[in-house]
C-alpha cells in the first residue's frame, strides 16, 4: 500500500519530462507513484502556499524549477550541505511534516559529464553563464577533478562574485574570471546560459573559438541538439548534450523520494525514446 | 500518463478499506491511481484548510467521512441532486478547480440491498438510527422499491424530522415514525447506529424481536458480523452486512473521480480478501 506523491514546482512546466522519467521508473520498480505539474503560473499561488498546501496533502516531494529555485529556500526546515553551499533548491523531501532542501542538479551534472566524457582533460575548463544552473554546475565541475575553472558572464560582477565563492569554497587557485578568448587554451567548454533555447536562439560564443581538441558540454535540453553543439560537432569537439544532467538529477531525486535506488541506464534510454514534443522540443 | 489523485478525508480513518479497494480496482484497469488518507486527528486543521490544500495541490478528488460530511458544504461550489437532498457529502470531485459534492452512501446501500437481498418483501421497512447514515440509507430506500419506512430513534425528535424530510420528498403515506414495536409487523429492518462497533457493543434491539420472515440488513461493518447479525441468524433471518455498501459507495466514487466504469463484482470479491485487521475488525 506503499505509495509516492511527487510534485514539480515552478512555471512554463507543461513540457517537463520529469512526470514520465519519475513515472516509469517507478513502474519498473514496482511502486505506486504519481508525479504532478503544480505551475505556478496555472495556479497563481504565491511558492509558499503551493509549499503548504502540498505539505498538508501529503506529498511526499517536490521538485523545484525555474523560477523557485530560492525562493523556497525561506520556507523549509532544513537544508542538505549540497543546496546549502549551492543556495538553491531542486529537490524537498517531506518527512513526517518537515520539508528538507536537496540539491540534485550538480550530482546530476557531475554524473552525467562522468558518463559520456570519460576521458577527457579537466584541466582547465571554461564555464559560460553563471546564474543558477552555472553556479550548481562550477560546484559539480570543482567537486569532481577539474582543475581550474574559468567562469565567464555577460554580467561581470555576477561572473566574478561566483568566481569568488568558488575560490572560497575550493581554494584560491581553483576558479577565475574570464573573456572568451579563455576558450582558446581549454580542455572544456561548458555552457550553463539559456542560449540555444527556443526562446534564445543562436550560439553563445563565435564558431571561430572551437576546435578539436575542446570538447563542449551544453546544459540546454530543450532541443537536445543545440545550435552550440552542432557547431562544435562541425569543428570536431567531443560534445555531451543536456539530456544526462536531466536525467541522473531526476534518478538522484527520486532515491531521496523513495529511499529506492533507481537504475540510470534505463532512465537514461527512456529518456531517449520519449516524445519529441516532450524530451526535444522547446 | 493520466493519474488519479484522491483523498480520504475524516478521523479515525487509519483502518479505512478505501485505499486497498480504489487502489486495487484501478490497477485491474491499469489507471495510474494514489489513494491518500487526510486524517484531522492527525492533520490537526479546520476541513476547510484540507479541502483547499487538496485543491491548490491537485488532488482530482477527495471521499469525506465522519465527522465532515456536513462540514464540507460551504466550502464546495456545487452539489448533485443527491447530495442536496441528503445535505451531506462522502463524494468531493475537483474539476478545473471547481469542487462538486456527491453522495454515494444511498447508492451505495440500495444496490448492496439489490445485490444481497433481491428477492425479498419490501412493504414495510423499519429504519433504526436517523441520523446521516440513515437519513442516507432512507432516502436510498425510498428511492428504490420500498413501500412505507418506519423511522425509530432514541432521539424522537430526530426521528420525526427525518420522517417529515423523507414524507416532503416521496409522499404523505412514505414515511412514519414508530416504536421498536414496529418491527414485529415489518418485512425488513435496517440497522444504521453505531451500535455493534467495537466502541459501542451490543445490539439496538431485543432478540425477541426478530423472527423467520423478518430480514435484516446492517450498515455497520467494522466488524462485518455484529451481535445484531450473529442474533439475526440465529433466529432464522435473511441477513445483509454492511460490507457490500461501503464497497458499492467506493465503486460509485470511483466511477465519479476517474469516469471509467469499474467492476462492482471484482471489487466486492477484493474486499472479501482484505486483511482482517483492516475490513472486518474493529
Amino acid at each position: 500500500m506503499t505509495s509516492y506523491l511527487i510534485g514539480l514546482v515552478g512555471t512554463g512546466i507543461g513540457p517537463s519530462a520529469s512526470p514520465a522519467l519519475h513515472e516509469r521508473e517507478a513502474d519498473e520498480l514496482g511502486l505506486r507513484y504519481v508525479y504532478r505539474l503544480l505551475d505556478l503560473d496555472v495556479l497563481r499561488r504565491p511558492v509558499a502556499d503551493v509549499l503548504d498546501a502540498a505539505r498538508l496533502a501529503g506529498f511526499d516531494g517536490l521538485n523545484i524549477t525555474h523560477p523557485a529555485k530560492q525562493a523556497v529556500l525561506p520556507h523549509l526546515d532544513e537544508l542538505s550541505p549540497e543546496a546549502e553551499a549551492l543556495g538553491a533548491v531542486n529537490t524537498v523531501v517531506f518527512d513526517r511534516g518537515r520539508a528538507t532542501g536537496h540539491n540534485t542538479d550538480a550530482t546530476g551534472f557531475a554524473r552525467s559529464l562522468r558518463r559520456g566524457l570519460p576521458d577527457v582533460r579537466r584541466d582547465d575548463v571554461v564555464l559560460l553563464g553563471a546564474g543558477g544552473a552555472g553556479a550548481a554546475v562550477a560546484h559539480a565541475l570543482l567537486s569532481s577533478g577539474i582543475g581550474r575553472l574559468t567562469v565567464h558572464d555577460v554580467d561581470g560582477e555576477r561572473a566574478a562574485r561566483l568566481a569568488g565563492a568558488l575560490r572560497d569554497r575550493f581554494g584560491a587557485d581553483r576558479a577565475v574570471t574570464g573573456g572568451l578568448d579563455a576558450v582558446r587554451d581549454a580542455d572544456g567548454l561548458v555552457h550553463a546560459t539559456p542560449t540555444g533555447m527556443a526562446a534564445h536562439p543562436g550560439t553563445p560564443l563565435p564558431a571561430e573559438l572551437l576546435r578539436p581538441e575542446l570538447w563542449v558540454a551544453d546544459i540546454v535540453y530543450r532541443p537536445l541538439e543545440t545550435a552550440l553543439l552542432e557547431a562544435a560537432r562541425a569543428r570536431g569537439c567531443r560534445v555531451l548534450h543536456g539530456g544526462g544532467m536531466v536525467v541522473l538529477q531526476a534518478a538522484e531525486s527520486f532515491r531521496l523520494f523513495t529511499g529506492v535506488e533507481p537504475d540510470p541506464a534505463r532512465m537514461l534510454r527512456h529518456f531517449d525514446t520519449l516524445d519529441g514534443g516532450t524530451a526535444r522540443a522547446a
